[in-house]
């Protein structure tokens, strides 16, 4: 305790904020002592010595440049000196990450765990020789397999199949839907000849005119199949090709969700009525609808969450339309909400048909139902199909995880965060609206666009990595060993921060 | 010399061709004496101690079962075990490896050259702390490019993009021609509010109903855009929905192509000038061919052949039409057929537009012209983006190749490998047929799908794996580093079985 209050105490947010702080502490346990030890120490504060990015990351930007387009690129990161909750840039900025690659380490940089993993002899052919793992898989690849995805799987769903990102996690999603779908219709026939043939030829009966509904704002990723259901941003999209498949509206929910239950709850089943339209349209034009693909927490669309009503509601209308339903994870799994897998909060009669995954679960993948199961070989398949040297590093994510008790640390300091952002809107109400967040998924809406991305900019400048999604959003993806006094050293910053642009 | 004489003096295949032997043994040069030293020599030749799959396969298989379809898996293998061109499975047989993880292994198994790397503790950070590439580079990732993918770019090309496998690899290579073509419309102009409004939702004008061409019994990927343009085998295919895109036939050579110029070009005119008239077509029906996506040698789709002289004049078309031309090399590049990349063998009078690759390179990814370098942030993008512990990996490979001369090593034992089936299909003129070859990427088409299968199941019992493509081709995708001795120990088996099956 007392490391977290002298931490603080030192801090504007702490002078402005007593009383946050006084019911803070009181939430403060044993498990979160624990986790205070979860992070090593060579970095205890953020030290910022250039501007950011700094001249080093300049020059190398120019030098990549000349090879590809660098506009998204923000500094250049000496990853053998970043540790824990800290990066560390090529001009020696430390900086307080909470954006994590984009919420894809699981444990901050260079965890011990994974170090003494990399050195583990034994490891060593996973990562030389990668195989193609669909036809050659490794003698330890099932009892790897069970000790990594499928001792974390979302309860009820028994089969997994990994894939090389996100967008490959959904993809295939898709298609293990669009088999179950067509395997449905076809009532236990074999496929005839004339639809083997035509489907090679891209034309029905065997490429049937299937589609997959997808929300407004909603994300999965930037192949043709995943990038037609992602309705986020112009420049995911511009300029290409995708199918007009059926787009309902997400919820549009008011913050904070219980101070607007009435409101938030016709706003919801709007959306649902929409959906049960779209089916009913794209049925009667000839595409029918084969799966709903729908994200816990919409992230890169600007963290808008939805009710576990919602997402019952969702499944509801997939049984009784025989649609079905496909919950993407990608960001939102591994622990970070406070659960191992954002929809367990939603208390869902039966498991989603699919669940994908990607990112802090370090291999690309999706979690399926028994109808979703392939029943013929190849058909889910490429040359990697994944990549078992991710496995093996889950692993040790996995057993640390939960050894470590880190998704009830994400849990904790998640309500730290929240509470924080609560507070500074109440601090200034003229810039920061609608805070919300489940576990370490936490966000707060920005005035206006030119100022989120001010903000940004002086927290990067203040020793704070962080991103932001939607139009004006600022987003947190710390990992899962933030510690509470990180937590309030954000804040502590984000304060000043605010205090100079309000 | 002595060496190879005394290995194949014990064989069946050298008393039946002693002819093709003094042919070839007068090709040996320095080079190949060199090449002799490349493997290691753990394992000599191969050792089959059960039936394969064997007991510890099948029970392995069984257990996976649980969780994913197993149909395609061959047999589980001891990476550890494994070594230079011999696999070898859990039951403890020992194969010549003449498939290599569908192509994919550059050097064999467990090449010491790669053992250094992965125990140098300055590559570590690389396998740990995955980035978002595109956001946050490491350090020495401009290095690293320039090391490895830079130092092996097609002749004209300098712009280099990774992605995480061949499939991404297509699909953002696609997506960068879309953009060229759509700014060459725009004429400098940029994007409206109403073409971005639109592409989010899936709409024209800012989703425009662009087309790419392809060929029959293609194999692009099997993401959404990649599928669409892969015509090979109905597994790929059915079930999932595509868009219908233009197929143009790709030729259907007669081998050997120098007994057959006359007729292979009449062939080749006719699919050229089906390609002239689908531009056309699609460009009146309103889904105008952006790009055309071709393989130098058709893999998956039957290892099908085309002249330099179908290439030239698929450029021609392209540039007189202004469409983009992109060259699939997941599967013949590096080195495999006896030029660092296959399209090398077609003297075009530019480079392509586009060149993607996978498999032996490690990572996905494409060069391409400054025409299509994108012009604004995160258009292509996401998360990983690729995986820089590849290019780690990559940059030793590409040193091992220059150093080893693994190029003209593919050509000389890709010669020797050919000859043999040459002559393998004078002895047994009702089994094998159209006997072809580039370089390693040899293939002979055998009078039977079930006779193909019974061929590739003896094989794997006498100590060869190997693999199949299009309806019943044997197909050889043996890593860069087999020797010629090892070549022959693989037609001697193959004649073996011949004498068998015939």
């Amino acid at each position: 305790m007392m490391a977290l209050i002298v931490c603080v105490g030192r801090s504007i947010y702490v002078k402005r904020s007593e009383l946050l702080l006084v019911k803070l502490t009181t939430v403060l346990s044993e498990a979160q002592r624990q986790a205070q030890t979860i992070t090593s120490n060579q970095y205890e504060t953020p030290k910022v010595v250039t501007h950011v990015p700094g001249p080093k990351s300049r020059a190398l930007a120019e030098r990549l440049g000349q090879y590809q387009n660098v506009d998204a690129v923000h500094f250049f990161v000496d990853y053998e000196k970043s540790e824990g909750n800290f990066v560390v840039d090529v001009d020696g900025n430390v900086l307080l990450d909470m954006f994590m690659q984009i919420a894809s380490l699981p444990l901050g940089y260079n965890p011990p765990k994974l170090i003494d993993a990399m050195k583990d002899r034994k490891n060593l052919a996973s990562f030389i020789n990668r195989p193609a793992l669909g036809s050659y898989p490794a003698v330890d690849f099932v009892e790897r397999l069970e000790r990594s995805l499928l001792a974390v799987a979302p309860p009820g769903l028994k089969h997994a199949q990994t894939a090389g990102c996100g967008t490959c996690a959904n993809e295939n999603g898709q298609k293990a839907i669009y088999m179950a779908y067509q395997r449905r219709l076809r009532g236990g026939r074999q496929p005839s000849e004339e639809e083997k043939m035509t489907s090679v030829m891209n034309r029905p009966p065997g490429s049937p005119k299937l589609s997959f509904l997808s929300f407004t704002n909603a994300f999965h990723g930037r192949c043709m199949g995943a990038l037609a259901m992602s309705h986020a941003k112009w420049f995911h999209k511009l300029d290409f090709p995708v199918p007009d498949w059926p787009i309902a509206t997400f919820p549009r929910l008011k913050y904070p969700l219980n101070e607007f239950k009435g409101e938030n709850e016709r706003e919801e089943n709007r959306c649902l009525a929409e959906v049960r339209d779209l089916i009913v349209k794209y049925g009667r034009r000839g595409e029918p609808v084969a799966g709903i693909c729908v994200e816990p927490i919409q992230s890169e669309g600007g963290d808008n969450h939805a009710s576990p009503a919602f997402f019952q509601g969702l499944q509801a209308i997939c049984r009784e339309t025989g649609v079905y339903l496909m919950i993407d994870e990608v960001q939102t799994g591994c622990g970070a909400t406070g659960k191992f897998w954002a929809h367990e909060h939603f208390s869902l009669q039966q498991p989603p048909d699919a669940v994908t995954f990607s990112k802090k679960m370090l291999t690309g993948g999706f979690y399926f139902t028994d109808a979703l199961m392939p029943r013929e070989a190849y058909r889910i398949y490429n040359t990697w199909i994944g990549d078992p040297s991710k496995l093996v590093l889950l692993e040790h994510v996995v057993q640390e995880i939960k050894q470590k008790k880190l998704v009830a640390n994400a849990a904790l300091v998640g309500q730290v965060l929240l509470n924080g952002f609560l507070e500074l809107q109440s601090l200034y109400p003229g810039v920061l609206q609608n805070a919300r967040g489940l576990g370490l998924l936490c966000a707060v809406d920005i005035s206006t666009p030119a100022k989120r991305d001010n903000i940004i900019h002086r927290l990067r400048n203040k020793g704070v990595n962080i991103g932001g999604c939607g139009l004006s959003t600022l987003r947190l993806r710390p990992c899962l060993t933030i510690s509470t006094s990180q937590a309030f050293m954000f804040l502590n910053i984000l304060d000043s921060v605010l205090a100079e642009v309000r």
